[in-house]
């Protein structure tokens, strides 16, 4: 496969964007969307160009209950088909599954029953063999798939390189580039990216890019990885997701020079929905806390509990994350 | 003069850090700091191991009026020795003076009636024979200087080589790359920095850098910038400056791996100080309308303006930008 690197002001088009407003966003509001929001959101990526929308998880409820979450934590065919019906556009439809908490084999119906045409799979180093056999299930039964692998900077490099190695063999379509801490600088993802492409691409697999914003540099590393590289890229509505949250859809947008994306219906979704939903206390986005645990490399719990709590003594904080450093 | 490329792990000790809160966040208040923001951000910045501390602009009281703006507009001698006394600390003073906007000849003291160090001028490319002048009466009255190019993004390329050989050959100690409108990716903060650097270490001098967040990049690009040869670097606490902000210094020094920095001050300012500004109504920050002017390379001042009026209507202020392209 080519190594189609990008320049800033030709374009890619091999270059994909990946809506995950609903999914990384559904973690700061327990997916309690109204239907109004994902309708709005399902035509707004339509007219923006967006390639895939992320609807949500396909969790267990075995493990979770229906009760505790909203609807998208699901992502029950009919509550997708509900929105889209037979999703007569170019918009691919996604769904993500981690690996342990899902029922797979059973909720993931056959493509040709199904409106979804992504599946992906969500796994740490150690499941690693159980992300394959996922990957497998939803190839099999004929999905487009993709798989992540989370919290990578903590992983070591040579488990890294062998599960990377996994999963290049596997038949999965992408393998993301993840930054779940939102640990990294730009000139680390840009090792990264090269180390990804360097075993996806003797397989003929392609690279995603998955960031946060703790450091505010969500942006910068997506376009970094872009640069070097990757070819699918995540990203939420003003960067809608846990914590720190993602990478902005509108900064995006903005910078992939394909005419075929417009910023001005992500700009009206962020009008009539993203101000409200902040005005709920839906709180995302840059803080110091998120930034202590994105430069200490720690999950960013602590640091919503922080927030949660109201709290604003960042010294304390800071203190604490020392005492628990793993 | 060698070219010290920096890399992540290690740490470069020709880097130096300039907190500029008080003149580009006076801009967002019009100079009203109360003293005690002015003293404990001292305080702050001598406790954090900041390098150098600017504590506003030499305006012209001819031009501009005592009565309309704080106190950090002028910069008094008397203000700021209430403030620092001698000054015994290694934190060393900085005002800034655009050219055409100062009356430099008299606001500027000899160095040995000042307790300033450095003397920063702020020019447009057209102003550079000006402010050539305006280096060389601070040069020789005793202080270290600096020189911000202005707008550059809007400025042709050889008209920028020689404006920067102009600079260069004058008695300025660095040359800054400034982003003003904050519409510069990464790649080309690093093209730019190598242009600066081969233009710079030819006559022995040195470049800093100053960011603007319009595309959350502030940071991102200062660090680029760094990484490429850039040794003194702009950062304001929680990024407070007009429009979108700059580059955080909490972001800053926690990636800065000189022990002699420390970020805890800086927190405990935030929490004392920041949040009640923000509070009181003073924006400032990543939003929507500076994205669009960053990625337009437009001033900020129609954002502002947008802001100021409370409205939320981004695709017809991005129209309204189309219809104004300058």
């Amino acid at each position: 496969m080519e190594r189609n690197h990008g320049n800033l002001i030709g374009f890619r088009p091999d270059i994909k964007v990946v809506d995950c407003t609903l999914r990384d966003g559904g973690l700061v509001n327990n997916f309690e969307f109204s239907d109004e929001f994902v309708k709005d959101l399902y035509r707004t990526n339509i007219k923006a160009g967006v390639d895939y929308m992320e609807f949500g998880y396909k969790a267990s409820k075995d493990i979770f209950s229906k009760e505790e979450y909203g609807k998208w934590k699901f992502c029950d065919e009919e509550d997708i088909r509900a929105v889209v019906g037979n999703n007569d556009f170019d918009l691919k439809i996604a769904v993500m599954a981690d690996v342990g908490r899902t029922d797979f084999k059973n909720d993931i119906l056959k493509k040709e029953d199904s409106v979804i045409d992504l599946v992906r799979t969500a796994a740490y180093i150690h499941q690693i063999p159980a992300a394959v056999e996922m990957i497998q299930d939803a190839h099999e039964k004929g999905y487009e798939t993709t798989v992540n692998v989370m919290a990578i900077s903590k992983v070591r490099e040579e488990d890294l390189d062998h599960g990377l190695e996994l999963l290049a063999e596997s038949d999965v379509d992408y393998i993301y580039l993840v930054d779940s801490f939102g640990a990294f600088y730009p000139e680390q993802i840009r090792r990264l990216t090269d180390k990804y492409m360097n075993i996806a691409t003797k397989h003929n697999k392609r690279i995603g890019v998955h960031t946060h914003n703790n450091q505010q540099l969500a942006f910068a590393n997506a376009i970094e990885a872009l640069s070097n590289g990757a070819s699918l890229c995540d990203a939420t509505v003003s960067g809608m997701g846990r914590g720190a949250g993602n990478c902005y859809m509108e900064s995006l947008l903005a910078f992939l020079r394909n005419p075929k994306y417009n910023l001005v219906p992500v700009m009206d979704f962020v009008q009539k929905h993203i101000i409200p939903e902040r005005a709920k206390g839906n709180l995302w986005g840059y803080d110091i806390p998120y930034l202590l645990t994105g430069v200490m490399n720690s999950h960013p719990s602590s640091a919503i509990r922080f927030q949660k709590d109201g709290r604003f003594d960042y010294s304390r904080f800071y203190q604490e994350l020392l005492d628990n450093m793993e």
